[in-house]
């Protein structure tokens, strides 16, 4: 397979669409007719300027972000998010309530996987505020210890005014993920979030489904953020969309008592500026904004809901079946399993290492579940077609036939 | 020449060697054989972190970085590091001095020009200690008000116990430049920081000219950084040389009072973590990974110091000519000039849109200053050849003859 492109299950970095790399092959060459390449032009340039433009209608259209919202381009990936949106929206707490003591600014955190349970450590090491666990699905779990689902809406519990409130919609690691029908006991529960005050400080980390699907009630949050890695482009670029009232003056805070926040952390630098107060990361920008470009053509968000739906139902299938004949086990409780992450575990001695060995002399790459989990986990990200689908699932039924 | 790639005389994200981009463009379908692209693999994939293993060692071996500093990768440029540089060494200084009160905490700035400016403005934003300008060139330039000069050793004043002692090596905007003859007026005055302490907090900002030469007494820095978009690579990734003692415990500082440190900007979080602590900008670093193999095999930085001298000493001399006809202008003094951002006036009513405009025509782009000081600038990064730079020095001395 030495010549040729295998089929990559990756969780991210992962697939990008093959004509989207043969474009941005002749664009680090030459970009849009400059006779210069996209690695090499200026970010103030009026060609790379109309397209940055051109990229944020592209995520404005297909997502439905309203104009109470701006897009904004940084770098840094989702954990340097982990630390900015909690310095961002402290600061909007001393400015809205500069009285209060720092212990009262609360930080409600939904705990539901490996990477908000990250979140929630670095907001706590950056104190200013108190952590509320809102909840922590471990002990929902089957072993009482894992993620491995989404808790019942009677177990959240949010506090009346926090500075922030935290979720991360699907967790690359654990395989869970909210689902995005509102009457589902897997959905988030935006019913539950505190009445009255209709600008929610609701952050949600949505860096490995972003473009996958619509995101439900887009227009409640205050900040929504994803690395491109994913569904969308090259690692090093993430987009943030944030509600107006989220820019705010971190210096005024600063002189209230909030921490001070790094220029390049602070949301109003970068949306002042355009995304561009500093030089942005143009090249994994340029090739997220082909991806975009391609996805819109395709059907946009809508298309891909579909599209996703039907590959994880089919693993999913498959993965049942293997637990009938004793094969596989799921690792995620039904209805909270993942449409981007999905994992199992292969039963048996030495078969997990079987079957990785064997999808790989099938050129099918990237299936080993994250180390501190285990197993085996499959990515469906939206460069993922159905037919490589299609051929990991007779793969696995191949396996079950063994 | 829409199709034909033009001469790239930008300052940043700035021009890259051909014989590179159409490696990597082959990169972005198949990275090193793997069937997978260079934008889709894993960073925690044996081949990237055999790769990345051998760019550190590739800058190692260049600039001669000894074993007691890390090479380090990260994201969002120089303009985060203003503040990451601030934190650390402050949380540095705690560790070290608990009990001083942070008015004693001294930062010592060296203002050359918009960049150090910009960092020591930074440094003021975020507190927790008292910015002394060590120099402040503009006092010393022909208008008492530019940054047109590396001012003489006699102006510079540095504190005896300093948390940060900060340097901007290459001012980008205002084509300033510290020499590297040590017995220059315009050298870094090494001698003069303080002794008796061998663990200077020295920082040397080198986004500008990093690569581009060996760096003075590299040993003696703290920390050394350099975004990647001058001579190396694409925009989106920043390269750290950090001593050992700078990894410091920022939680047990911010015990002692420091301020905590965003987990993306902590340096120690960074090294125990072969910078990998997160997602790093994976494509950015296979680029610059090519341009620095590159590099090596022309005979690193003492082939490029070589090759910059004479295309710098060309252009500068074209200058003089063109003052001497009253036609240009240098806006840095004799001997300050960087040999890498070249900058001057064209004299007189609108010539200098003709000049701009007959360069373009040439297929010369990119030479308009930066919108702050305007005028010309002509950055000649690695990736300039020689060739090149005499095609800017023949239209200089076509356009005095017109």
């Amino acid at each position: 397979m030495s010549d040729a492109r295998v089929i990559n299950f990756g969780a991210g970095p992962s697939a990008l669409p093959a004509s989207v790399l043969e474009e941005a092959a002749r664009g680090l060459l030459n970009f849009n007719g400059t006779g210069i390449g996209i690695a090499e032009i200026s970010h103030r340039s009026k060609e790379f300027t109309a397209f940055l433009a051109e990229v944020e209608g592209l995520i404005r259209s297909q997502l439905d972000v309203p104009k109470t919202h701006s897009i904004l381009f940084t770098q840094g990936g989702g954990s340097a998010q982990f630390s900015a949106v909690v310095l961002n929206l402290l600061a909007r707490h001393h400015l809205l309530h500069p009285d209060l003591p720092n212990a009262e600014r609360v930080l409600d955190y939904v705990i539901t996987g490996s990477w908000s349970k990250k979140a929630a450590e670095e907001a706590r090491r950056l104190g200013g505020g108190r952590v509320n666990v809102a909840v922590d699905a471990r002990p929902y779990s089957n072993d009482a210890k894992s993620f491995d689902n989404i808790p019942d809406h009677g177990s959240f519990s949010f506090t009346p005014n926090p500075a922030l409130i935290y979720y991360c919609e699907n967790e690359t690691v654990d395989g869970v993920e909210f689902s995005n029908d509102a009457s589902s006991p897997a959905s988030f529960p935006f019913h539950l979030l505190p009445q009255g005050t209709p600008l929610l400080p609701l952050v949600g980390d949505y860096s490995s489904s972003f473009m996958s699907r619509p995101i439900p009630r887009l227009a409640d949050h205050a900040i929504i953020y994803a690395g491109a890695q994913k569904n969308i482009g090259p690692a090093g670029l993430t987009i943030l969309i944030v509600r107006k009232d989220c820019l705010v003056d971190v210096d005024g805070a600063a002189k209230l008592g909030a921490a001070p926040v790094p220029l390049t952390m602070a949301y109003k630098t970068l949306a002042d500026n355009s995304s561009v107060y500093n030089t942005p990361a143009v090249l994994p920008i340029y090739i997220s904004g082909l991806v975009l470009k391609r996805s819109a053509e395709l059907g946009g968000v809508q298309y891909y809901e579909a599209l996703n739906k039907r590959k994880a139902d089919k693993l999913y299938a498959a993965i049942k079946e293997g637990e009938a004949k004793g094969v596989f086990r799921a690792k995620v409780k039904e209805g909270s399993g993942s449409l981007m992450n999905v994992v199992f575990d292969v039963v048996g001695d030495g078969l997990e290492a079987k079957f990785i060995s064997g999808a790989e002399a099938l050129g099918m790459k990237a299936i080993k579940g994250h180390r501190s989990v285990g197993g085996i986990r499959v990515s469906l990200y939206n460069a993922v077609t159905e037919e490589q689908t299609d051929s990991m699932v007779a793969y696995m039924k191949s396996f079950l036939s063994q």
